[in-house]
């Protein structure tokens, strides 16, 4: 159980902190953090729950990469459901409260005809400069594709592994560098659903493909890391 | 002694440089280094002393961690008191220092009738952008609560505990990062009273909500982490 | 051949992000990331690789890096060529990746009368702030000095080693936050020739300088940590 | 030798990359990196030296961190005078670097009536946002004790101390995050002393502040942390 409430607060965290970032701070005139102070937030989210309760469940806090570390042969099948259960609980607790501070300043409300609205994932009218689906979907699949390797590769019994959660949470960071503009980057099924689910309309169906895109993603890693790179003995 | 005395050094170089960056830097046209640069000093105050001073006072610098480590089983209550007035002391040095060097400008002077003067916090009329006291109460309740599972987390004996610098200081930069526009970010009550003082007015009448939630959010996060996510051992 | 593909991975990481960025987010009105983001992006696609697969190949992910180790008498001369090839490899397909996602927009086409377009380097009418040759060739030429001055530093068996992914892979965002006005930034071959390829007309026929200026720079670096750094015993 | 080698190589990269970072990217209209960036490369120039020859020479960088280490007792007198003339030796070649790169753009000369020409420091009307000259010193003093304490604390026999080089760098980081507006930020004699050198005029002649303020504040660190702070045994 323990590892269940250590999904739920990091998960919680990672949409609190990042999607709460740029509800709150992105766009304010002159001063705003902009996409740079989002990415760094999605990443610290996970770099510092990595610290906090990552002895505790590995700290995944993303459906994907449960996927992605089951596929490398480090996560087992039956742990699978729990886990995403509890992130995607944790998600939607965190998209409650940013929804409730968030419409605690006059004229906020959502109007699910914008891209992007309430920090949701889209493609295409959806996509937050106009990148096609075709696009959002390679998007979405070689960066948890590679967020996977990172994190695969980092936790590797002969990596040097006290330093993955600062790799893991900055691969974060720079997954969000890349990708903001294509798909408002998900990389991560349980924050694109939180989000969805009060944005509805179009966003909430466009979620399918923040779900397809990056376990496929995962899973490919995890077969590409097991195949090609892993059992190397350091000389 | 030396445990006072880094605990009075360490809070006046977070509200020093947090408040300070804020005074300074943030709103120079073109140049400034905006919402997201005072989030980075802000955490890269504690992430420096802690690994500075840690290793003498517990690296505190905030009386509601002290709160929250001793609601956690961390700390014992008879040093809360003594930490609390170094902190609060350390802060007020900081703050008086940064008002003759912000005064050494032509036309810097305290107008308290703005939102955020000197680097204050505050909600409704006073929060940076709008935001209710509700929000403001719910956003430095949970962010507190948060930023005390993170240290508590980090400091676990079961952790990767060398690291924990780096994840509390960081995490203070994520919190920046969300918060600035709703409050203008305490989750630290000593913060909060050496900038109201300054100010007076109105953001001296606000303190109370800076003082109130982050000292109820660390001791519910310590409450939490005893019950929920401690004594995990890890496999 | 693990080695292999974990230059090949590494590389494309190194690409897809670093110019990704500078593609789909440096630009964008307001929100956008700027130099800055980039910087932080391709100094962050080192990072993460260098924990993920450094263990496996070393972490080079650039010819002028396997250059300066060779000149500093860590990396044997037979090896050279297959790590470049990889490198090349692992570099265009990134390029082509990003090609494809970057045309999902509508109105994205090449223009190479245009400098910086497609993240591809220049100098003179192709620098992105109007710097010479003379001045180009000497920024290369310095910073991959001390690029490499960096890693055989930081990976020496007297340093502590642990550390050497952060210090390289910020290294390499310090180098872009000085020099994108001047070329676009290389200090990597690879790079370099993935995008002058997909670029075509001037960028292309400028990729001499960003093979000869780093290339010289790294392997001065090697023979000047041989003569000048090395073997010193800490006290 | 080595010693001195290492000194000058770090003090070159200070300068270069900091200095260098606000000359060519600070201000370039909309992508320019801004103060948080210069900031940012400040602090990467000393955590990517004290990575790679820390080891070798302590990495100072900085006549005013030989003084403060001299003062806290970790430093012997007799070095001082060699470490200060490497660090002013390799800071003047930096400047010679840049000037040769920077006036490789059209337009680009010295015009010593503007406030931070050639990235000088200043104070009064050549402070860069107007700040008096008791705000100027008050600032250099303050901000060198503390990043002293941090020096002489990270580095202590208690402490931490694998990672003092990601404490001391993002030190300084913070440091220009606070104060670039004040006065330019110096906090280092020798880069002061090499920008004033090329710019002439009134930076050259305001020079001596920067001399002063920074060693006194680092002496007066030393003595502080050897009687308030060291011998702390942590329980």
């Amino acid at each position: 159980m323990k590892k269940l409430f250590a999904e739920f607060f990091g998960t919680y965290w990672l949409v609190f902190g990042g999607c709460g970032s740029a509800l709150f701070a992105a766009g304010v005139p002159t001063l705003g953090i902009g996409y740079a102070g989002v990415a760094l937030a999605f990443g610290l989210t996970v770099l510092t729950m990595a610290y906090a309760v990552g002895h505790i469940s590995g700290g995944h806090f993303n459906p994907a990469v449960s996927f992605g570390l089951w596929a490398g042969g480090r996560f087992p099948a039956k742990d699978l459901l729990p886990y995403i259960i509890s992130q995607c609980i944790g998600a939607l607790a965190a998209a409650g409260t940013l929804f409730i501070i968030w419409t605690g300043k006059a004229g906020h409300a959502i109007d699910n005809t914008k891209a992007g609205v309430f920090a949701s994932n889209g493609y295409g009218d959806f996509s937050p400069d106009g990148y096609s689906l075709q696009s959002a979907f390679i998007a979405e699949f070689v960066l948890t594709l590679f967020f996977l390797l990172v994190i695969l590769g980092a936790t590797d019994k002969f990596a040097n592994g006290k330093f993955a959660g600062i790799a893991i949470g900055l691969a974060l960071t720079l997954i969000h560098l890349i990708s903001i503009p294509i798909t408002n980057t998900s990389v991560n099924p349980a924050r694109s659903l939180s989000q969805a689910i009060f944005a509805g309309g179009q966003p909430l169906s466009q979620v399918w493909l923040f779900w397809v895109a990056p376990i496929l993603g995962a899973i490919v890693a995890g077969f590409l890391y097991k195949t090609l790179l892993q059992n190397h003995d350091p000389a």
